[in-house]
């Protein structure tokens, strides 16, 4: 459907057999989804905690390429939402679902893209909630509305980050502007583990869900790297009213991104400003160094200090020599 | 946008702009929603209320025909799934809306369309909490999540009707279907106003929202009318494992309606399976009626009894003499 799962107009023919048989296990997590056989769900949001809500869309041959496993396009879907959840600081608890589906889409693919969400289901500790299913002449457009739980009143922002505040960042960044530029037939000359190793980063992101809520208390300002390093702590920065400086040298890369650049220094604008991350860039008080490493490793989660606030505006970028880097294109926009 | 109003992932170029000018300020009474400057909203939930969750996605030429006014595009949109909460006994509260949109959607399009959805936030107390927009190819496709309150652990479900209660549903029916034909250009022999307010109907549906929390200690079971009242009222019968017996003469119709059927009175089968009526079905115990006919007073919302429940299943539909009406395609399906 999931029109009759939580929205039950304008129900798609077959759309009811579709429901139970792909969706309703989906909803097993979820009490108040109520199978999917009603009209709307109904949450329970523990008091003492705010509902976090984030909400994605994504388009075939825009969003991702299109010839991605149904899989991974369901993962790609549900992480790029927890990863904005998690730079909140929210647990994640349920979501709803909308396809625009064109009818070239078969129940195979469904059933795959649903297995696909059931192992990020158990992965994440997420349930579907309600959602609705409709017919499309146009490419697949799917939407993912996540809700998260964060201490009432808690919830990181993009703006709080102060002078002097430490700029952290999670996992590796480039990988998935690089992935996609792999998936596009570019860097043949890479060697096959690393290209597949790119392209993975690309179609299923592996956002640090684990390490979200622990920044609560710890961090000043937080958001998540979707847009690429720069462009989106240029809106941290903005939004805070601070300068950022990141130390190009301190930037977690993974081995594969370590290759290109490398061979093409240049490509140093694609891994900063590339976009398709999914980590979380955090504003941490000198003082809060130790717990938030301390979190990270207790999270699983690797982080790097990469820079930091002070007073004034904009973001820069500095080589080993303390010199300016020029980035051009901050910030990536899907055409 | 709303890319960087709730989920900043995917930004459209120029979507921060159209976000600061054309989003923001029906975001204006959502605090959490924090002026859509960040990549989530936070939504406090009263202590003691549930929050109910639906989503509709409605596509052009699909679920409208494509050349109404942006306003009323709004106004369905966001009507819909408020006919949904209030179906549930929910108070509406925020939405997030996420647009996918083609390259001729243009500011002035977006500007109308949002207008639309101002006068409907005053109108029925919403404000926007998030969202994302992102472009496609194809036909525009519009998806809303509305949020509301409801008392805990009282939403009011399809389950629940009891042999012995009663049939009772709000304003008339048979509206909306009538409507989509006048648009298309059907029943040009009834007169000019009678076709425009049918068309009315079917582009911007009233659902009676003042009327639903009020159902809440009321009615056994509840739902909306909009797949058309015989399919979803057999939802209806079967979630509840009871019979339903629907008076046809005591539907109510508008004059528009009655015009028709008196004419055509084989268009009964539109009325009452057509759809897009946006109205709610409730189960009352019969004691309860004087509750629900006063609730309906104050709430200033008609409502009519149209048939009861008994043990058994499925649905019929009786004529004044008692005799079965065959009603042909229960339910309505968008192709």
């Amino acid at each position: 459907m999931m029109s009759p799962m939580i929205s039950k107009p304008m129900t798609v023919s077959g759309e009811f057999q579709r429901i139970a048989r792909f969706f309703a296990p989906l909803a097993a997590g979820c009490d108040g989804a109520d199978g999917l056989t009603d009209d709307a769900a109904s949450l329970t949001v523990p008091v003492g905690q705010d509902l976090i809500v984030s909400t994605d869309t994504i388009v075939e041959k825009t969003h991702y390429l299109g010839h991605e496993k149904p899989e991974a396009i369901a993962s790609k879907l549900l992480r790029v939402t927890l990863s904005d959840l998690a730079s909140k600081g929210a647990v994640p608890a349920w979501y709803t679902m909308n396809l625009a589906l064109p009818g070239r889409i078969d129940d195979a693919w469904l059933e795959a893209f649903c297995a696909g969400l059931a192992a990020d289901q158990d992965r994440y500790g997420v349930a579907l909630a309600g959602g609705d299913t409709v017919k499309t002449d146009g490419p697949v457009v799917l939407t993912l509305t996540g809700f998260g739980l964060a201490p009432a009143g808690k919830v990181l922002r993009r703006r709080g980050a102060k002078p002097g505040d430490l700029l952290y960042v999670t996992g590796t960044i480039g990988d998935g502007a690089l992935g996609l530029e792999c998936a596009r037939g570019g860097f043949l000359e890479l060697d096959w583990s690393a290209r597949n190793f790119l392209i993975g980063r690309y179609e299923r992101p592996e956002p640090p869900v684990g390490l979200g809520a622990a920044l609560i208390g710890i961090a000043d300002a937080a958001m998540d790297v979707s847009d690429g390093l720069i462009g989106d702590l240029m809106h941290m920065a903005e939004a805070s009213d601070v300068r950022a400086v990141v130390q190009a040298t301190a930037v977690p890369v993974s081995d594969a991104a370590a290759e290109i650049l490398s061979e093409c220094p240049d490509r140093l604008t694609t891994v900063l400003s590339g976009g398709d991350d999914y980590q979380i860039l955090a504003a941490v008080p000198p003082e809060k160094e130790e717990a938030v490493r301390s979190a990270a490793k207790e999270a699983g989660v690797a982080v790097a200090c990469i820079g930091e606030f002070m007073e004034g505006k904009g973001v820069s970028v500095q080589d080993a020599d303390g010199q300016d880097i020029p980035i051009a294109q901050p910030g990536y926009s899907h055409s």
